[in-house]
């Protein structure tokens, strides 16, 4: 008989690849014969977890029906994040922390949500319940998913049970957490490699507000230094890009997904009228913006205000 | 702040009416506000274990928002069965052991679905996760819920796990399953109180079979000499019904529900060749059939072959 295969969603995080290999291994102590595959290739972020804790990354997929007739869905549901023939299988088992939508099966099944932060939070409670050890590699990877899911447990979406989850799985991982996950969240979102254009563009969009132009990219980090160290090359390239393009305002919104503050390196004849929209002067091109990780909540609408 | 509702489908059976009240109760003993409903009256065999676990029936409702932001779902989830205004309420929490079809959630939520054969079942294992003590009328009403969804565990839809449960169940309920299932069972399935006619026509079909038209009729029982005791009276009545209806044989299957076997009463000019369908001679007007169930699938194809 072929493996049953168990996989997270699409473009997957380390949540979906993880889960995929924790709630597998599992369900292989339980009797079950599975294999954990995914829909797409590690993130920076989740290549880390699997060096650090010795973990081949699970083979890649994007259907399934060829090889097997059952499966079990971690990290999602909905069939549109799914392999594109999810409708060709049985679904035995689903454990994920999102919404249900999308989703419909012929026969009874073993469904696990709850409203944590992280699958492999619930993914824990079932190596507890079923009175399973989690083997130190293991437990290395599902601590990675929550500390990535809750972005080091500072997301609004964390709650007491992925605290309570971070620090078992980092007793049996042999870990300091908090060193650990600053790394790993550092690893995914490593600048060093990326060019100045990578960095403006990778993630930016135009806005138009009354008659100015403006040209706002984010990018998200835990060492601000490590990109504003680069301010004269960014200035540089916002100038030439500008000309270009014709932009009456170029913003770099870089976020530090740690402790949830950004800093704007701001650019163009407009830029003291963006320093306004948030109550701050420029110094050196740069202004602190605590509290601030969304562009479309937290900075378009003061700026759209402020310029038209 | 308005009670959050916990109700199970519509038609309810003893799950679904019970299964409300005990997850209710292990809600409230973990910390929230909320009030088992029903939306319908309870069974004879449902309002039986109300009565021995001392119990009231839960306030039966047909739409809830007018009262209630929020509900929890026990013993199903799709909408069509649900109460008319469950798409006007935020979903909260669902315990079934159903498939998945037809509903759809905004937000995270609690799901815990597995195939086993009682959403009681299921919420016995959530008591014992959270450490909370079930009360001795709950678990009695957990019980015979088990009980009645299995048949007293002689279901094809019954686990170890039920069968587990039962266990345990009974263990707090201070009973001898055994004896209270059966006594249940039977109050789910008196015809002390019903007609000649009732017997035979509350759940009858006619059956085109080659050049004959047999009429079949089944009523399911945990004593099948409650029904054969009255078996002069119901062949009278079968002879009056085939001359005015014209069938050409009438047959009742008694099925005894505890033991899974079935007697058949059977009338008419082809009576011999019903038996002969099943290589029995009729005795008395009667033969047993033993391990039938199932009209649909151990009946009318066995009759069908030999008259057609």
């Amino acid at each position: 008989m072929s493996n049953i295969l168990v996989f997270g969603h699409q473009s997957p995080d380390t949540d979906a690849i993880t889960s995929a290999i924790s709630f597998s291994y599992l369900q292989n102590q339980l009797g079950k014969k599975t294999e954990p595959v995914a829909l797409g290739k590690p993130t920076e972020e989740t290549q880390f977890a699997l060096d650090r804790f010795n973990t081949e990354a699970p083979r890649v997929v994007s259907t399934v029906s060829e090889e097997t007739d059952q499966v079990m869905l971690v990290d999602h549901n909905e069939k549109q994040q799914s392999v594109a023939d999810i409708e060709s299988v049985e679904v035995l088992a689903v454990v994920d922390h999102h919404r249900i939508a999308n989703f419909q099966t012929a026969n009874p099944l073993y469904y696990r949500a709850e409203p944590v932060g992280c699958t492999n939070t619930i993914i824990l409670k079932l190596f507890k319940e079923n009175s399973v050890a989690i083997p130190q590699n293991i437990a290395g990877l599902m601590l990675s998913a929550i500390i990535s899911d809750t972005l080091l447990l500072k997301s609004p979406t964390c709650t007491s049970e992925d605290e309570q989850a971070v620090k078992e799985l980092a007793d049996i991982a042999g870990d300091d957490y908090e060193q650990y996950g600053k790394d790993l969240l550092k690893a995914g979102t490593n600048t060093a490699d990326k060019t100045a254009d990578q960095l403006l563009n990778g993630d930016a969009k135009n806005f138009p507000m009354g008659e100015h132009t403006v040209r706002i990219g984010q990018v998200n980090v835990v060492d601000v230094d490590e990109v504003l160290d680069r301010k004269a090359e960014l200035l540089e390239e916002m100038e030439a890009q500008s000309k270009g393009e014709g932009y009456d305002l170029f913003i770099l919104i870089v976020t530090n997904v740690l402790d949830s503050d950004s800093v704007a390196v701001v650019f163009g004849k407009d830029a003291d009228r963006a320093a306004k929209a948030f109550d701050k002067k420029l110094s050196g091109s740069t202004m602190l913006l605590e509290g601030v990780v969304s562009r479309k909540k937290q900075v378009v609408p003061q700026l759209t205000k402020e310029l038209s």
